[in-house]
C-alpha cells in the first residue's frame, strides 16, 4: 500500500497511449517484424493465448465489449466494440496477419466479408459453421461417416409431429438443444417424459430452432484436442476425460484413465481426420461420449481453444494457446507430448453465495496449503456457476495413470484447490481458522 | 494480411485508454480485489513477469523509459519515465501494493523516499544495496563468513599503489571491476600484467571507483536462485551451472550436471541463509564459482528474476517470475521442484550481422526442426550479443542429468535452436535450402 500523501505524478510523466486499431497499431511488433493477430472476443480464452503470444514475440489485439473483461485488462492492444458488428470487426483486423476466436459467436456473413476483404480468417467461416450450428455440424458428420447420437430437427414445419415420433422411438430418453448459440449447458434440456419435452418445445421463443437427440448411454466423456495448420499439418494431444456437472466442465483428467489405447487412437484419428475434411484452422476439441459398449459418439466440436485443453498450459510440451497461435499463423506445430503421467485441471467456478474472504486471502490459503497447484485466474467477477478460473495439478514423475490411486490423489488435490478457491471451504473439513 | 481497401474504424469503435498511474488506474484489479505490482524497469524481466502476474490475477504496472520496450510493449499499465527520477518513481508506485525491480540501478536514496513515503519497496533498498554496490556486498559477505574471492578496495586515496601491492600478491592474476554499475560483462576486465591493470586504472572515468578480485581458479559458474517472502518462507531451486560467453550468460544447465550432493546442498542453505541474513524479499540469484579444488566462492548477488533462472519457466513447477510476484506479495512460495530430470536453457545473443532472413522466418524453420524448442522471445531489436530471447528444452522423463549424454544432447538441441535464432545458421550445417 502507499500512503495517500505520495504527490501527484510529475507532468513529464505521461501514459503509453493505446494503439490505434490500424497498420500504425502494430508498430511495436512491425519493428519487430512480428506478427499481430487478431481475436474476437476479450474473455480467459483471449487472456490466456496472450501469455502465450508475449512468449512468440508476437502482439495479440483483442476485440472486447469493454475494457475490463479478462484478455482487456491484460493486452495493450484492445479494440472496444460489437462482434456482431462488421465495422467493430473491420477495424479490430486491419494490421492484423490473422483474425481468430474467443468464442464462436460471431455472424459468419461478416466473416465471409471480411475474407472477400483481404482478412485472413481462421478458422474460415465454411469451417467454423460447423461449429455454430448443430444441425449442420450433425448433417456433415453423418454425410463423412462419423459417428453421433440418432437426432432430428425440429423445423419450421410440423416440429411437434417430429418430437413426438422421435421422442416416441426413443422412448422419451433425449435431449433437445437449440440449434445456434448454446454453450456451458445453455440451450440443452435432458428429456425424461413427452410433456417435459413439448413444454420445452412451445416455450421456445420464436425462430429458436430445436433439435432433438437421443440420450447416449455413457460411461463418461472424453475429448480429442487437435491443432491444424493452413499448411496442412495436424497434431493432437493425448485424449482426456471430461467431467460435467450442471452441464458445464468440471474437471478434466489428462489422460483420460485406463482408456483403451484402440479406442484412444481412434478418437485421435477421428479428431485429425475431422480437421482436415472440414478445413479446420487452429485448435479444435472433439467433445466425444465413450458409451457403455466401448463405442464413440461425437458430441459437440468447439473450433478454439477448449476448457478441455487447458491442463495442457501446465501439462504438455506445448499448451493449446501457443498451438493454436501457431497453427493460424502457419507455424509448424509443437510438440504435443506430456509432461507428467498425468494432469488434473479442475474448474473454478463462482458459487452460490460469495465466500466472505476475498479471493485474494483464498488465493494466500491456497498456496499454504497446495505449493504445487497451479492456479489461472480470470480476472473476472464471482457469480453462481461462473467460470473464473482453472487449477492444473502436474503428477509427479514415475506415476501411472492408469493406477487408480495416483489418478485419484491428483484429482482430490485439484478439486479440492478449485473449490477453495471457489467456496472458501476446504472439501475436507480442514478450517483455516484451526478452531 | 488485410487489403488496403477496408474502411476506416467506425466511431462507435474506441480503443481502451491506458490506466493513469493513480489508484484510479488500478481500478480493474481493484474490482477483482486482487493485487497491483509495480516493476521499475520495462525489460524482458518485466516482460516475462507479466505473464505470471496475468494467471494469477493480478495486474503488472511497468515503469519504462519508452513504448517499445518489452514489456511496455505487453501490458496496459504502463508508465513511462525514467528510474532515476523520483517523481517518476512516485507516479509509478501510487496504488501499487508493492514496487519491485527489472534491473538494480534504481538510486537507493530515492527508494528510502519511497518507503518513507509508504511504497513497500521489495528487496528492501537495505537489502537492494548489496546487489549495487559489489564493494559493499564483498565487505558484508566476509562479514556474514561467506566464501568469497580475495579482493581489494582501489578508494580514491592511493588506488595505483593499491592496485600495484594486491597484482604484485597475485602475480597479477586478477580481474578489475566497477564497485557499481557493471553487468553482462561490462564493467569487468580480465588481467594478465601490470601495464594492463595500471592502463585500466588510468582510463577510469573520474569518480567510477574500482576494485581489484583475485582470478579464481575455476571448474564452472554455478548460480543458486532462491525466493524469500517478507514473512521469511524461503523456497530455493536446485543449484543449476551457467556457462559464460563474452562475460554474458550464455547457457544455463538445470541441474547442475554431476555436482556433488553436499556441495549443492551447501549451496543451496548459503542461498537460504543470505537471503535472510540480508533481508532479501523476491527472487535472488546467488552467482558462484566452483573451483578447481571443490570449494565453492560467492561471485555476485542479484535481487530480482535473473538469467540463471530461465530454465524454471517450462523447467519448474514453479518459475522464478511467479515465485518473485508471490514472494513480494508475500504469498507463501510456490514448488520448486523440477518437471524433468534436465532443463536446458540458451540465450538467443544477437549476432554480428544481422541474418539475412527475418527473425518471424527463423522461428517458422526452428519449429519446424525443433518442435520440443520452447521460444521465449522479448521483442527487441537484433544487435550484436544483446539478449533477445531464450530457448528451453526440457529434457524427456526417465534421463539422468549425471548422465553426459543425455544433458549433451539437449544443450546440444538447445544451444542450436537459440544459434539459428539469432544468426539463421544451423550449428550442424543442415542448410534449410536443401542445397
Amino acid at each position: 500500500m502507499t500512503s495517500d500523501s505520495t504527490p501527484v505524478p510529475a507532468p513529464t510523466v505521461t501514459t503509453v497511449p493505446p494503439a490505434p486499431a490500424s497498420p500504425e497499431g502494430s508498430r511495436v511488433a512491425a519493428t519487430s517484424g512480428m506478427p499481430v493477430v487478431t481475436m474476437i472476443g476479450g474473455g480467459q480464452l483471449a487472456r490466456m493465448t496472450h501469455q502465450a503470444a508475449i512468449a512468440l514475440g508476437q502482439r495479440l489485439r483483442v476485440l472486447a465489449a469493454s475494457a475490463d473483461e479478462p484478455a482487456a485488462q491484460v493486452t495493450p492492444d484492445v479494440v472496444l466494440g460489437s462482434h456482431t458488428d462488421l465495422d467493430d470487426l473491420r477495424a479490430a483486423a486491419r494490421g492484423a496477419h490473422a483474425l481468430t476466436f474467443d468464442h464462436e459467436h460471431v455472424p459468419v456473413a461478416h466473416l465471409e466479408v471480411l475474407v472477400a476483404e483481404g482478412v485472413k480468417v481462421l478458422p474460415p467461416p465454411a469451417a467454423l459453421i460447423y461449429a455454430q450450428d448443430k444441425l449442420r455440424m450433425r448433417r456433415k458428420l453423418s454425410e463423412l461417416g462419423a459417428p453421433i447420437p440418432a437426432y432430428v430437427e425440429l423445423g419450421a414445419d410440423s416440429p411437434r409431429e417430429a418430437l413426438i415420433e422421435f421422442g416416441e422411438r426413443h422412448h422419451w430418453d433425449i435431449v433437445l438443444k437449440t440449434v445456434t448459440g448454446g454453450y456451458d449447458g445453455r440451450g440443452v434440456w435432458l428429456i425424461d417424459d413427452r410433456e417435459q419435452a413439448l413444454a420445452v418445445l412451445d416455450e421456445a421463443p420464436a425462430g429458436a430452432a430445436l433439435m432433438a437427440e437421443q440420450k447416449v448411454a455413457l460411461r463418461r466423456e472424453l475429448s480429442a484436442m487437435v491443432g491444424r495448420s493452413p499448411f496442412g499439418q495436424g497434431a493432437v494431444w493425448p485424449v482426456v476425460e471430461t467431467v460435467q456437472r450442471k452441464g458445464q466442465c468440471a474437471v478434466v483428467i489428462a489422460p483420460a484413465p485406463g482408456l483403451d489405447t484402440e479406442l484412444a487412437e481412434s478418437a485421435q484419428r477421428l479428431a485429425l481426420r475431422l480437421a482436415g475434411e472440414l478445413g479446420v484452422v487452429g485448435v479444435m476439441a472433439v467433445e466425444l461420449f465413450e458409451t457403455i459398449d466401448g463405442r464413440l459418439l461425437v458430441n459437440e466440436l468447439a473450433m478454439r481453444p477448449h476448457n478441455s485443453g487447458h491442463w495442457s498450459m501446465d501439462g504438455a510440451v506445448t499448451g493449446q494457446f501457443e498451438q493454436h497461435l501457431r497453427a493460424v499463423l502457419d507455424y509448424p506445430l509443437g510438440d504435443t507430448s506430456v509432461l507428467a503421467p498425468a494432469t488434473v485441471m479442475a474448474n473454478i467456478l463462482g458459487a452460490e453465495e460469495a465466500p466472505s474472504m476475498s479471493m485474494d486471502e483464498r488465493l494466500h490459503h491456497l498456496f499454504a496449503r497446495i505449493p504445487r497447484a497451479k492456479v489461472h485466474l480470470y480476472g473476472k467477477g464471482e457469480r453462481p456457476d461462473r467460470k473464473i478460473g482453472h487449477v492444473n495439478v502436474v503428477g509427479a514423475p514415475g506415476g501411472d495413470v492408469d493406477d487408480p490411486d495416483y489418478v485419484a490423489q491428483l484429482r482430490e488435490i485439484a478439486e479440492r484447490a478449485a473449490h477453495w478457491m471457489s467456496h472458501g471451504v476446504w472439501t475436507d473439513g480442514w478450517d483455516v481458522h484451526g478452531e
